[in-house]
C-alpha cells in the first residue's frame, strides 16, 4: 500500500508539532485515511531546528527546491509565513500538481484570487484551517457546516496578543507597555508586535473569512483598521465601571443589503455578550447566518501545538481524499469574481459611540459640547462626568444613539479645537 | 444537467425550514453544488403541515414507500424523529442506494453500528450535523476539523429545555414549575418534556459524540443520567452567591487512560468558564483534545431555522459529492468495534462535590457529619452555614476536595439516617 508524501517547508514551533502530531497518532491517522502519511522532507533554512524531530538525514534539506521538485510528494505543507516567498513556494508546487496545506494569512489574504483561480484549473486543493484561529475549526465551519446560511454578519477575536493586552489592561489594571511586555515575556507577542498592535493580522485574518463568506475576495487593504497602541486605562476602567462594557479589538464584517461594512478596531461590547468572556490568548469568532442564527467558535488563537492540530488535521483530510482518489474532484473554495463585494466607506458605517471629552472645568462646557453634537446629528443615550477632579482636565463620558461614524468625527473635529478642550477626543464604536 | 433528487421524511418546522432554504438559496446552492437540488417528494402522514410549502401535488404524499421505492431520489432526509419507523426508513433507503440525511439523535445513538456499518458496506453517507446542537457545526468539528486531536474530553450544554429552564431559576428567582411552564409557553419544552428533564436526550446526544471521539459506539444506556426535576432554587442561589458556582444539566465525556467517564448530571461550574454564560435555549460544546486545547462551539441548540442550517447544509455537501461522483468513496464516520470502550462505574469518578444537608440546630451536628465524611475519605475544601434560620431545618453546605463518588455516596446514606438530618442530602457535582 502506497503512503501519502508530505514535505513540510518552514519548521518552527508549528512545523514541529507537526511532525511530531504525525508520529504520536499514526495508527489512528493510517487507519483513517486508509494508508500511512509519510514525512518525505522537512525543510528549514536554519538546519539546527530539526534537530529535536530525530528524523533521518535524508529527510532534511534547508532547500526548498528539493521539496517543490520532487514528484513523489503529494501534499506540500508550507509553514514560512509572509507574503512572496509563500507564494511562490505554493504557486510552484500546485504547477508541479501538489496539494497544499497552509497556514499563512498574509499570502492567502493576498493572493486569494491568484491561488485559488489555479487550484481551480489544476483541480487542487488549497487547505488553510490553521490560517485563522489556530486549532479553531471556523474555516470548515464557516465553508460547509453553514453552507445552507447567508453570513450575515462575522465579528471576532482574531488576535491573541491584543487581546492578551487588552485583557491585562482590563482585568489587572495595566497600562499598555506593561501588558505589551508580559505578552512578550509569556510568549504571546512577538519582539516585533507592530502588525499585531495595528490591526493588520487581524485584517488579514477577517479578509479570509469575509472572501468565504461572501463569496469573493476581500481584500485585506480595503479593511478599515485602528490598532490599540494609544489605547488608556481610563477607559477601559469608565467604560466598565460606568457603562458595563468590555474593551475588545474586534474585526468585523456585516452585510446589509448588499452593502458591507469591514473594520478591525477596539470596540466595546457588552460584559454580557458572548465575547467579552473571551480573555487573554483565546480568539473567538461568532457568526451570524439567516438560518443558524449566532454561532460561536472559540478556543486557543495562537501557540503551536493549536495550529498544528489545524494543520495536522487538514493535511489528514487531503491525504484521505488522496488515497480514495477524490482530491479536487471539486474546489474547496468557492468564489466568483463577478460578485460585487460594496464596501461602505468607514463615514457611512451606523453604530453607537463611547466619547471621552478632556475639558476644563468651566461651566457652559457640557452644553456647548452636547449642542455641536446634536448640529451633527450625534444624539445622546448617556452622559457622565465626575463631581470633581483634581486635575486640570476633566473627563466627560458621552455616549451615543445610533449614528454615522462621519457624523461623529465631523462633531469630534469642532470640539477637539475649542479651547475648552484639553486634548484628543477618544472615541471607540460600540458593538450592537 | 442533471439535478440531485432529495425526498423529505417528517415535515414539522425543521422540514419546512430545509424546503424553504433550499427554495430561498437555490442559485448559490446550485452554483456551489454543481447543479440543482430538486425536493422531488415531501411526506408527512399530516399533509395539512405540507400545504404552507406550495409545492405542486405530485410531490406531496403521506405514503412513505413512495419515497423509499422512488430510484430517482439520491438523498433521503429523515425528519420524523424517533426510533424504530425511523430506523426501517433509513435501512429501506440505504438498501436501495440513497445516501441519508438525518436529524435523529435517537436512532443514531441506539442503532450506530448497524447504520454506519450498512453504510461503510454499501458505500453510502450518512450525515447527521443536526442532531447534536442543531445548527453548531459540531458533528464536522469533532469528525474532521480535530481529527488530528486525540479528544480527552467533552463537556456540552445539550439539552435546550433544561438549560432555558435553570437559566430562569438562576436568573429570575423561578422555582422549577413556573419555569417550565415558561419554557413550554416560550415553545422551548414540549408538552411532555420527560425524556429533556430526565437527561435521556443530553444522553442521546453524548452518545453520539463520545461515538465519533472514540472510534466505536458508546450508547445512550451506559451513560450515568440524573435530571433536573428535584432541583430546588434555594441551592442555585447558595451555589452563586456563596461560591461562585453556576448549575447546569452538563453532559460529559472523559477519557483517563483508557477508562471512560460519562454521565449527563446537573454540575456546579465556575461563573468565569465560558460554558457558565451559555443561557436560556442555547447549547454549548467543550472539547479538549491533546493539541488544539480547549475548543468551544456555542448556538442556538434548539429550533426549526436552526437545525434546518445543519440539514440543509449536510444536503448541499452530499448532493455536492453525488454531482461530482465522490459521495461515499470513503466512510464519513469511522468505528472499530474492537476498540474497548472501558466505562468508569459512577462510584468511581472523581470530583469535587456541593453537599447540602438539612439538619437540626443543635450543637455538635457539624461535627458529627463532617467526621462521617471524613472516615469515608470525603475531605472538606470549604463550609457555609448561616447563623440563624427561622425553620427547624438549618442548611450546611460543605464543598469538599477531590474524591471518588462512591465515597460521598456511602457517607451520605449514613448521615440521611442520623436523627439530627432532616431531609435527604442534596448532591452536585463540581467541575474542575
Amino acid at each position: 500500500m502506497k503512503n501519502v508524501n508530505i514535505g513540510i517547508i518552514g519548521c518552527g514551533t508549528v512545523g514541529v508539532n507537526v511532525a511530531k502530531i504525525l508520529e504520536k497518532h499514526s495508527v489512528i491517522i493510517k487507519n483513517r485515511v486508509g494508508c500511512g502519511i509519510n514525512i518525505k522532507w522537512v525543510c528549514d533554512k536554519d538546519l539546527s531546528k530539526l534537530k529535536q524531530l530525530n528524523l533521518p538525514k535524508e529527510k532534511i534539506t534547508s532547500d526548498i527546491n528539493k521539496v517543490i521538485l520532487d514528484p513523489s510528494v503529494d501534499i506540500l505543507v508550507e509553514l514560512i509565513g509572509g507574503n512572496d516567498i509563500s507564494k511562490k513556494i505554493i504557486i510552484e508546487a500546485m504547477d508541479r500538481g501538489k496539494h497544499i496545506v497552509t497556514a499563512n494569512k498574509a499570502v492567502l489574504s493576498k493572493y486569494w484570487d491568484e491561488i485559488f483561480s489555479l487550484a481551480l484549473r489544476k483541480k487542487l486543493l488549497v487547505y488553510f484551517e490553521a490560517a485563522v484561529g489556530a486549532g479553531i475549526p471556523v474555516i470548515q465551519s464557516l465553508n460547509e457546516g453553514l453552507a445552507a446560511n447567508k453570513i450575515q454578519s462575522i465579528v471576532g477575536i482574531l488576535n491573541g496578543t491584543t487581546n492578551f493586552i487588552l485583557s491585562k489592561m482590563t482585568d489587572n489594571n495595566m497600562g499598555f507597555s506593561e501588558a505589551l511586555k508580559l505578552a512578550q515575556k509569556s510568549g504571546f507577542a512577538e519582539a516585533n508586535p507592530l502588525l499585531d498592535l495595528n490591526g493588520s493580522d487581524a485584517a488579514q485574518k477577517l479578509s479570509i473569512l469575509a472572501s468565504i463568506a461572501f463569496g469573493n475576495h476581500l481584500p485585506s487593504e480595503k479593511i478599515h483598521r485602528e490598532g490599540i497602541s494609544d489605547i488608556s486605562p481610563i477607559d477601559i476602567k469608565y467604560a466598565k465601571n460606568e457603562f458595563g462594557y468590555v474593551l475588545k479589538l474586534l474585526a468585523s464584517v456585516k452585510n446589509e443589503n448588499g452593502k458591507i461594512s469591514a473594520t478591525v478596531c477596539p470596540t466595546l461590547i457588552d460584559v454580557e455578550h458572548p465575547l467579552a468572556a473571551v480573555e487573554n490568548e483565546y480568539n473567538a469568532i461568532y457568526i451570524d447566518g439567516d438560518s443558524c442564527g449566532d454561532i460561536m467558535l472559540y478556543g486557543k488563537g495562537a501557540g503551536g501545538p493549536a495550529a498544528a492540530s489545524a494543520v495536522a488535521s487538514d493535511i489528514i483530510y487531503l491525504a484521505t481524499n488522496i488515497f480514495y482518489g477524490t482530491a479536487g474532484k471539486f474546489p474547496f473554495i468557492l468564489y466568483d469574481k463577478k460578485i460585487k463585494l460594496n464596501i461602505r466607506p468607514v463615514e457611512d458605517i451606523v453604530s453607537k459611540y463611547y466619547l471621552r471629552f478632556s475639558t476644563a472645568d468651566k461651566p457652559g462646557v457640557l452644553s456647548k459640547i452636547s449642542g455641536i453634537l446634536g448640529k451633527n446629528n450625534v444624539s445622546i443615550s448617556a452622559c457622565f462626568q465626575e463631581e470633581r477632579h483634581k486635575k486640570q482636565a476633566v473627563p466627560v463620558l458621552i455616549l451615543t444613539h445610533q449614528t454615522k461614524e462621519g457624523n461623529v468625527r465631523k462633531a469630534i473635529k469642532i470640539i477637539d479645537d475649542l479651547p475648552v478642550v484639553k486634548s484628543k477626543t477618544v472615541m471607540f464604536r460600540i458593538m450592537e
